[in-house]
């Protein structure tokens, strides 16, 4: 019956808000006290979600005002407390929080649909949570994790790798302006490193580190696919190329990046590597009014390292 | 190394809040779509935990107004969306969330110590969640749950059981004047009925229906004492009196009273009593500047019925 | 619809096993790789638990032989593998898994009972889980728990401190014998004490030190009751009496025994005190067949030790 | 600190167990009592789990019996009684369960090294976990998932999609025999359908369905990467190609294919489908004496089978 909007055990985000409500924000519990938090670094990680000047980005979205209002759990200098730390986004553009819009919501291809399936169907149960809009608190939340780790020489770089089947990054932005003047929409994919990070991060059995970054990744809106080390390009490959001498290329790095610096589930002290794909949006202009993004892969950078962090935090505290 | 601040695991609540930060408040996971809040019952109860009006409460607190701002998960009618319910209250009399405050808040025989011994020496760790304020938040949430019970027939009523040694009622103002009047503080014990609550809540082996209450009850600042049925009173009886038709008592409500409404650690669907002693507050005014409450077990007869709900209406959803 | 069988979120057992079954056991998850298990003081707790050679104990349970047998985690030699420690007791006189018993089972007064009415009426649900017997793999695992905390320095030790109104040792045995002698029961009183556990353990809000303690001691069976430091006690003193230092005791260790070694929710780095409250059984002699325990907290005692170690090194395991 | 080898939050799995100690095995909690459990097609996927009878299988691994011995929760007729059911299965190669293997364990490019990483140095910290032995206990906890869900109406039916860059089912034996006489190994893909799942299973932002789905599917040794609907695939198609009527298939199956049966991370009624690419085994004959398995993808047939049912029996169990 329940809808849990907490994610991870021991470094703790809870999600709240809907995007035609009050406010979007959350509840992030498990930041030691005395840390520094950094609120340009938010606020930056902020921009970047909302596309600004950025080509293929709904305009609607660019104009998004993202101010952060810290309710509990750190100082006016922004030091954290040790207690829960509370935070929200006024959602500048809803006039009040009646929810009206919420009766003229079922878009055809949308989450309105299952939400709908799964709630009932004369309320308006669940509505304005599968907004994009949600993943805003996931930034703030994320780089709060991203801060921790960073301290101890962690480091999380996202950035996309591929639109459609381009993967020269130098054509990106002509094909997303082409592919955004047709109306239409492209699937993307997202690559994320991480640098630093010590061997023997990850649970064995259950709560493997692939598990985790897999789960974090995947409960992103429109990503359907996720592979680390050669992923789905092992395929044609023998074991052969990738574990004997011989075949294997001098570079050590290289040699590492066979793994996605993940063995048996745990963390080897090598590059984590991995890819998320993110299908082509069903919201495209030649179906609906408005102007739409035509890839969301691309804003979806800095929330693949937000949940990255965050997965990656939360399986550190429960190691320590 | 992390502080959780969630109570329950299928009915979640979820508290931030320093006493002399912006705010406090909570996100409650678990509220169905479609019901329909009470905001005024919400209110009610928020006035009973300030004490207005009641003997041997502090000023202080009688002039708190706890308004409620509601920013996700229901709409201005009150209908609950199915989605987190965020609310905030303002720290009214906080000037800013500077938290210079906690530079001098070690005062003897209070939480303030344990905390600097947990979360280290040179940092405010911890500082303000101790205060008694944070449990306003448990009102808000526990009136949540006391509504989806009430809607089943589930009644929770707490009051005041005995102020030291005294348990007649009529004599309680007295009393309670006078330690307040001699700058001096008193122990006291709430009473708790449960009615309506069918056979079958509580979990067989751990979570059990008495550890629930128990860990709920405990939780709330002061108390240090906790039983059922007939408690620590059982001593002076022996088996065969509780047990033995000829020695028990001929009206089948009493009969059952003997077991406190739980056998095996679950409902047997008779009413629940149970017991929560409150020490006397360390917080006198022979000790400290100000007035004081002079029995903390009087404030807090409104959050025994909050918590109670909150362990009751959890592990409802669990079963269900 | 499920009934939660484990205790702990970072050291966690689960327990598994009816009475009337092929075995009980469990699975220990979180003792650390390297760690020395002491299988001499295992078996001395299950003996102790048995009630061997105690006075007003049933003489069925001085039969058993807890023999337990280890499937995993551990190596001949004792040595934790950092693996879950999967362990299992056969029960001896149960002639097979069929389970037959479970069709006359329901006794008056009895977990029965209630469990009938949780789990329905025409099956056996829940059978054979709401004896005493389950509680010898809870004496295992909390073996475990208490040599990872004596390696640390901190010592659990739990004894009887009253039987029915009876505090003095002395007189302990006569009144078991005579009570056993008339077929009755009679209540009692486990105290128990926890040296060299440092400050800090315990979560500020919601899992606070008294909450897990309570949740643990009250899931024990026939447990109706818990308080620390003076408890119900406290309802004859005033706030001076505890806090001033003229009418403190002299002696440091006596005055901290006043807060139970508890403040704020979180250990003060003083003893740890609190009592369990065991109600009369309701299996008197009066009305069933055979020979029952005079006092079940008698037996209960190292169960209470037990218990008591699973709550602390879980919250210890948290904090770390 | 802790390895947590529990898998769901209402329906439960702990699995125990090194791959040369005595004993595998788990315990399952949230069997609904009455549940009558199939023992033999539980046989049967132990069957296929060992690849009796496959091409490019190692031949130990055809060699054991994997022998269900059932502790507790289970009448001898199969029935299940509401409580934790605890099985094993002995190691029979096995001599006892001194672990002296773990002192020479350290294959190279195996989570051997991990583990030590993660461990420590001179233990033999979580040895014999990263087996894939230890995947015959999932199958026994998948299959009463399985069993749950069919009673249900929900078929879990997975199967080889792919060997290598081969999608041809007629061709897999040739190739795998090929690869295997040649000493090699090759990757693969093992595609997974749901049918007769109801739309609203899954969490709307954190647990959703391919967040769980895909956290369970990459805790399978060797699984490198999971994608849903047209997935990786969907790189070279445009939105209006997946929503356009004009564009879409006729058939309405097929349309509902596009989006693999998940809108918004929950079910949508239609059936499920999912891939999950297993990477070419890193023990390969040419380094290692012995003969292994040429594709691991082939025995993790029933393993994807069982992880998808554990996912989706706990989130069902959440929702309800």
């Amino acid at each position: 019956m329940v809808a849990h909007n907490t994610f991870g055990t021991s470094f703790c985000f809870t999600s709240f808000g809907e995007s035609h409500g009050a406010a979007i924000g959350g509840v992030i519990d498990g930041v030691p006290a005395g840390t520094l938090i950094r609120m340009d670094t938010i606020r930056q990680a902020l921009l970047r979600r909302s596309g600004k000047g950025m080509k293929g980005v709904s305009p609607r979205a660019q104009r998004e005002a993202d101010e952060v209002e810290w309710l509990s759990g750190v100082t006016a200098d922004g030091i954290a407390l040790g207690t829960p730390i509370a935070f929200l986004i006024r959602n500048t553009d809803a006039r009040s929080v009646d929810y009206e819009w919420l009766k003229h919501s079922y878009r055809p291809g949308h989450a309105d649909l299952t939400y709908e399936q799964k709630y009932g169907v004369r309320d308006y149960r669940g509505g304005g949570r599968s907004s994009a809009r949600e993943t805003a608190a996931r930034v703030v939340a994320g780089q709060m994790a991203q801060q921790l780790l960073a301290d101890r020489g962690v480091y999380i770089h996202a950035e996309l790798l591929a639109v459609g089947t381009t993967t020269d990054p130098e054509r990106f932005d002509d094909l997303l302006r082409q592919v955004q003047a047709a109306g239409d929409s492209i699937g993307g994919i997202v690559g994320c490193t991480v640098t630093g990070l010590p061997a023997g991060v990850g649970e064995p059995i259950f709560d493997k580190l692939p598990s985790r970054l897999a789960a974090a990744i995947l409960s992103i809106n429109g990503c359907h696919g996720f592979d680390y080390g050669f992923g789905f390009q092992s395929l044609s490959l023998l074991g052969s190329d990738l574990y004997m001498a011989d075949s294997r290329p001098a570079d050590p790095l290289s040699e590492q990046v066979r793994t996605g610096g993940i063995v048996g589930g745990i963390s080897d002290g090598t590059p984590i590597r991995f890819r998320c794909l993110f299908k082509p949006a069903a919201t495209i202009g030649k179906l609906y009014k408005g102007r739409h993004d035509a890839c969301i892969a691309v804003r979806a950078v800095p929330v693949v390292e937000a949940m990255t962090a965050l997965a990656l935090e939360d399986l550190w505290q429960r190691e320590v």
